[in-house]
């Protein structure tokens, strides 16, 4: 049992330094004709000699049987329960564009799509038109303007992009536009609560405006937008953990998402090996590090049990060196499980690997699904990594007396 | 930590199977001079071979140090919290002798007993009349009317029948009528709530011309009542999880319970061999299957390892069968334990198997008690069992974004 209200009430500052690395998906299933998963295949003698020296376990994301996105799964490991606080989908989308988004921002996603002459949808995705027209027609809207509202555009990849209302008063209580059906035409953006009114009534003015600025730009002659979303109310780490976190993440999704919990962003390149090198330049600088390895998620998702078996070896040559900073803490695990086998996320609890000089050690010299769940923390609640982060850097004080 | 509000929400219907196999009572104890128990005594190398390529865990019915009814543990693995939805004793009972309630029918558990002349209990057994002494009885019984409400009886063994009052407004929320002492008399039917009144009132008549009827009739002279209910009000599982379930159980009270879910109860026989032939015939007709083995159950309340031993070899003979079906996920384990060296049911959570596809396989070629708590999922609650199985069978979609 995980109890975070606890966990804040008895966190206090030391100069104790904990270092967190998720390795993205890096939970997988045995793979066919091969028989062990990516974290077994890999030839791993850091971590395989860290576990022997570590606590092991299994980190169940969200619930037993759910399968995560990577926000639920990363508010968990960051100490938030993710059934509380539910990232919308267009803050996440904004964030994966590296967008900045500020406390009455409203994000959504939007597709440009087809509409005929009377203004029925006939392709939601416009044909999944070039990236660079995309690029073209974001650039030209971002001329359209609607009074009271600042309209921040960011093109994505095909017909995809993003869209943040920023301005006061503002609510992210919308329905999408998307009737999610050809045949139909985009709906009103709907307010859901009386406070989203003034916010439906400068989004409906902006769609009838692009509407008109598109008119001659088939097939991507109207916009949808779904997934409205302010940002989330959480309390920073520092507030709710009294820590000074940072993260070091090569891709935006990850630093928008620990942007979200107040941790200050360092500048990183996309490598392993840049991370790494940012973790050592800034290590006096903060107590608590978020280290995110991308690739082996996005191998998980291609199927590529060899590229993932890759990312893993790699990372593990770079472990020695972040013992060498003498962490007081490192915690490596996954957000969530992505087996090749499955080329998707999945509910399969993740490997974790918990190192200090107060844990108590596993004794087995091997890092891998198998061994974790015979490991001492058992099967448990991502939400609990960071309350065993906090314990293990001796940042928690006692309960009661 | 199983969150089944998220797994109804997040259920989708798909062409795939699950057979969920519940061993009534499998778990237990190493019996006395065998040292080991009687899953682990038994010879069953189809259900060890499975294990091998299976995920294996203990499941907890209820909570720790709880033993628990047939009825909570079954609803625990049907996907319903026990706790929030409790079945009562009269319901529970009517399900046992096979009546069908309906949404406004109250059951309530009665005994025959003896009064003396002043009306105070002497008995509250009635010398536990023998059986065809209690159908004769009953058989009179029903001749007595009261207006408003129709009576349905069924006799039970010796001293025990149930009875059904079935009309319109009527409501379970009555108090016991049996004081539960000698010495004492019959209490009235007293409703807890203002509701409640109309349907005391007319069990209070009924019980007074009972009386009247059964007054030459020493030693079952008067009735007493306890256990008043009617159906709880649980969702149907095609409702919750979008599944077309059907139950082969050859005992009342566990098709009763099926169809308090909502599954549709295929015909069949008694034994095994039978529910395996049923389970054949209709395996095209839906896509979730609640097979049900009694009998080890009944010889471990009995105390008797040797006849456990044997339906647990009984049901493993036809383990390849089931496989032959080729569900996408097959679980074995059973509702709770009874372990013969208590002769009843008992707290200790039980051996749970399940296999797919897309599970991490335990890789140990042993289906029992030790094995499983080493089993990588774990001590986990048996109402993760259908969330488990709706993941394996790939039932439900991503959480968040």
């Amino acid at each position: 049992m995980v109890n975070i209200q606890l966990v804040r009430n008895l966190s206090q500052k030391t100069d104790t330094k904990i270092v967190m690395v998720v390795v993205d998906g890096i939970g997988g299933l045995p793979y066919p004709g091969i028989g062990r998963t990516a974290l077994e295949e890999a030839n791993t003698p850091n971590l395989d000699n860290l576990a022997a020296i570590s606590s092991c376990g299994l980190a169940e994301p969200v619930a037993l049987g759910i399968t995560p996105g990577s926000g639920p799964s990363h508010l968990a490991l960051f100490g938030y329960d993710p059934l509380k606080h539910e990232i919308g989908r267009g803050v996440l989308e904004a964030l994966g564009v590296g967008l900045k988004l500020g406390p009455s921002d409203v994000a959504a996603r939007g597709n440009f799509c087809t509409v005929d002459d009377s203004g029925v949808i006939t392709d939601r995705r416009a044909g999944r038109i070039p990236t660079e027209e995309n690029q073209r027609l974001i650039e030209a809207l971002r001329s359209v303007t609607v009074e009271g509202v600042e309209v921040i555009l960011e093109p994505g990849k095909f017909h995809r992009f993003v869209v943040v209302f920023r301005g006061d008063g503002l609510s992210g209580e919308l329905d999408d536009t998307d009737p999610q059906h050809v045949g139909e035409r985009p709906k009103d953006a709907a307010a859901r609560t009386p406070e989203a009114a003034y916010t439906a009534g400068l989004v409906n003015q902006w769609i009838a405006k692009v509407k008109k600025a598109l008119r001659n730009e088939y097939p991507a002659n109207m916009v949808l937008l779904r997934g409205f979303a302010g940002l989330p109310k959480i309390p920073s780490m520092s507030q709710a953990f009294k820590l000074t976190p940072a993260a070091i993440a090569g891709y935006p999704m990850y630093r928008g998402l620990a942007r979200l919990v107040g941790m200050e962003i360092l500048e990183t390149g996309s490598d392993i090996k840049d991370e790494i090198e940012t973790l050592k330049a800034h290590f006096g600088e903060h107590d608590f590090f978020y280290v995110h390895v991308k690739d082996t998620d996005s191998s998980g998702e291609d199927g590529d049990l060899r590229r993932k078996v890759e990312v893993i070896q790699e990372f593990d040559s770079h472990v020695p060196s972040i013992l060498d900073l003498e962490p007081d803490v490192l915690i490596v695990t996954g957000d969530h499980s992505t087996p090749a086998k499955m080329k998707g996320h999945s509910w399969h609890p993740v490997p974790f690997l918990i190192y200090s000089q107060w844990v108590r050690p596993q004794g087995v010299r091997e890092f891998g699904e198998s061994m974790c769940a015979k490991g001492n923390l058992g099967v448990f609640p991502s939400l609990g990594a960071l309350p065993l982060a906090l314990a293990h850097a001796l940042k928690l004080g006692k309960f009661g007396a």
